[in-house]
C-alpha cells in the first residue's frame, strides 16, 4: 500500500496510556512516527511532517500548550491535523481546550458519540467520563454532521459500526470485534492511524475510511487467535503489518 | 461478577511505565479507568469517579501537586483511595510525598515489604532503590500493623505471600507465581484494581483480598501458557478479562 | 550470566514511548530499573545506581533539566552512562541537548547511523526526522570514530550490522532480525541494557558488544515464533529472560 512506499512521518501528540501502541500502530503500517513534544521543537517537526494528530486524554498545561502550538503550525504550515477529544465530557478543562484546538480547523475530528455530542453542544445529560462511549454511533449522527458543517472537519463517530460525515456525504463501516472496546488507547492509536492515512490521500473523507477499514479488519482477524483485550493488541498490530490490499477490499464492510 | 455490571470509573494517577498496564487491567474487569493528571480538572474527575488511586513511582513536581490534590479531593468528597508508595525507600523527596498523602487518609495502602518498613519508620538498614522488595511480606507484619493502626488504612503487603491487616485483623493470599516479581508495573496495576475493588466492595479489607486474589489467580492461570515476562502482563489482562466467580472460589488461597 | 546474580540497579531518563519496554528489557536480564526523573531526588539515586542511561527522545525543558543534572551527577559520582541522542536530526532543540550532554563524558553513545552522523557533525543533507535510520551503519563508521575521539565514549552505531569503536578498536555485530527496526521504542530499550551491561562489566566496547549481542540475539529468537512487530517485543523480553550463556555463545556473530 501507498503507506509501505511512502512512510510519511506522522506528528502525534497523544497521551501517555495509548502513546506506545500509536507510534507501534504507525510503524506496523509504514508510517515513522515523531512523538515529540517540546514547543522549542514544534515548528521544525511539524513542517517536517506529512501530518499531526492531536488526542487531548490526559492533558496537562504544559502539553496543552503543546497541543495549541502544534495545531496552529499544522494549520499555517498546511499539514492535514487530525483530532481526538479524548473524554471531552470529562470536564470543562478539556472542553475549553477542545474548542479552542478546533478553530485550527482539523482535517478529521475521531471521537465516540458521547464525546462529538460534548463537541457538537447537544443538550443532553451526560453519561460519565470514562473512555468508552455509552452511546451507539448512529445516534450522534445529526450532531456529528451539525460539528462537520460548524469546522468544515471530517467528523468519524466510531463504534460498533464507525459513522462518517463530512456535512454532506455519509458513510458507515461494520468492520471491528467487541472486544476491542477493552483495549486501552485504541481508539487514541486509531487517530494517529487516521493522521498517516492523511498524509497518502489527500481526501479526508476516503483517508479517514481508509483508516479505520484498515484497523477494523485487523481487529476482526487479531481477534481470530488473541485470547482477550490484552494479547489483542498486539494482534491487531501483527495484523495491520500483513495485511494487504485485496484483504483490506475483500474484507471491508462499507455502506 | 459486580465489576462488570457497576463498571465503576477508577481514577488513577500513576507512573508513565504503568499506566498502559493499569489501564488494561481495570479495563479487564470492567473498570472504567480515567487517568486525568490536570489541577484544572481534578475536581471534576474525582467527583465523577468511584474511587482514586495514586502511585508515587517517577514523581515529579507537578505530578505531586497532581496527587496531593487528587488525595485531598478524595478525602473531602467521601471517594475511598488507595496510595502505592513505589520506591518511597529511594529518596526523601518520596517519603515526604508519601506521607504527606497519608495525611489525607487513604483506604487502602498497597506496597511490598521494603517500602511497608519504610513508611512505618522502622530502623533498618535500606535495600536500596530497586523496585522489587528485598524483604519477605511477612517479615514486614508487625511494621505493616502500626501503619495500620497509625493511619486508619488496611495496608497490604505484597510478596511471595501477600499479607493483609487493618490493625486488628489479619488476612495472607498464598496466590500468585514467581515470574510476577519480572513484569514491570504490575504492583502498580494491581493498586489501580484495589481502587476498582473498592468501588464494589465498601469493606477496604474484603476489598483488597478480592483485588488480590483476582490479580494472583490471574497470574497463576497466565503463567500456565506464557513462555516469559514479556508475554505475562498481556496473558494476566487475558486471564482477568475470562475469570469467572467460581474459578476464584477455587483458586482462592485465603488463610 | 553475571546480570541475575548481581542485578544492578540501573537509573534509567527515557521517552514515554519507550519507558515500559525498557522496563521489561532491564528486568528480563535480572537488573532493577529506576526511571526517576525529579532533580529534587536525583542525587541519591544516581548515587544508589550502578549505571545511568539517557535518552533524548520527547525531550521537554523539565525533562531536558533532569537530563543534564543526571548525566553531571554521574559523571561526578562516577557511575558509568549512556547517551541516546534519539532523533537528534530532528531539531536544533535537541542538537544543543545532546552536545551539553555529550560535555558530561559519556561512556558509551548508542544511536543508528543518521544520528551518529549529526552528532560528529558530518555535513550531510538530513534524511528526515523519522526514528529509523535511512542510513546503513557502516556509512557511519567515520563519523563513529571521530565522535569517539573526541568524546572518549564507545560509539555504537546500529543497524542491520551494528558497528562499534572506542576511536581505535572496531568491532561488528551481525546479529539481529529485520523486524526490529518496526518495533517503536526498541533501540531505547537497547541504550537501557547497555547500562546495564556497564554496571557488570567495567570495560565499555566488552560491554556495549554484550548489550547488543544479547538483544540481537533475544530478536532473532523471538522472531522465530512472534508473528509481527507487535507481539516481537514480548517475545523478545521473554527470550532475553531465557538466554543462557552457551546459547549468547554460540549464535553471537561478532566480527
Amino acid at each position: 500500500m501507498a503507506l509501505r512506499a511512502l512512510r510519511p512521518v506522522v506528528h502525534s501528540i497523544t497521551n501517555p496510556v495509548a502513546i506506545s501502541l500509536a507510534a507501534g500502530v504507525l510503524q506496523a503500517v509504514g508510517a515513522r512516527p515523531v512523538m515529540a513534544q517540546a514547543p522549542e521543537e514544534l515548528e521544525e517537526i511539524v513542517r517536517g511532517a506529512a501530518a499531526v494528530t492531536i488526542n487531548i486524554g490526559m492533558p496537562t498545561a504544559e502539553r496543552a500548550e503543546t497541543m495549541r502550538l502544534a495545531a496552529g503550525l499544522a494549520h499555517r504550515h498546511g499539514r492535514p491535523w487530525v483530532l481526538d477529544p479524548v473524554g471531552v465530557g470529562g470536564s470543562a478543562y478539556r472542553r475549553a481546550l477542545a474548542h479552542t484546538l478546533i478553530a485550527e480547523r482539523p482535517a478529521v475530528i475521531r471521537a465516540n458519540a458521547d464525546e462529538i455530542l460534548v463537541l457538537a453542544e447537544i443538550d443532553r445529560p451526560l453519561g460519565g467520563i470514562g473512555i468508552d462511549a455509552e452511546t451507539s454511533a448512529d445516534s450522534a449522527l445529526p450532531a456529528a454532521r451539525a460539528l462537520a458543517r460548524r469546522t468544515g472537519a471530517v467528523v468519524a463517530v466510531t463504534g460498533t459500526v464507525d459513522h462518517l460525515t463530512d456535512g454532506v456525504q455519509f458513510c458507515a463501516i461494520a468492520n471491528g470485534h467487541p472486544m476491542m472496546t477493552r483495549v486501552s488507547g485504541l481508539g487514541c492509536a486509531l487517530s494517529c492511524l487516521v493522521g498517516a492515512a492523511l498524509a497518502v490521500e489527500t481526501d479526508p473523507l476516503a483517508a479517514t475510511v481508509l483508516a479505520l477499514s484498515l484497523l477494523g479488519i485487523a481487529g476482526e482477524v487479531a481477534a481470530e487467535t488473541a485470547p482477550g483485550p490484552g494479547s489483542l493488541p498486539a494482534a491487531i498490530v501483527d495484523a495491520l503489518y500483513a495485511l494487504d490490499r485485496p484483504t483490506l477490499e475483500r474484507k471491508a464492510q462499507l455502506r
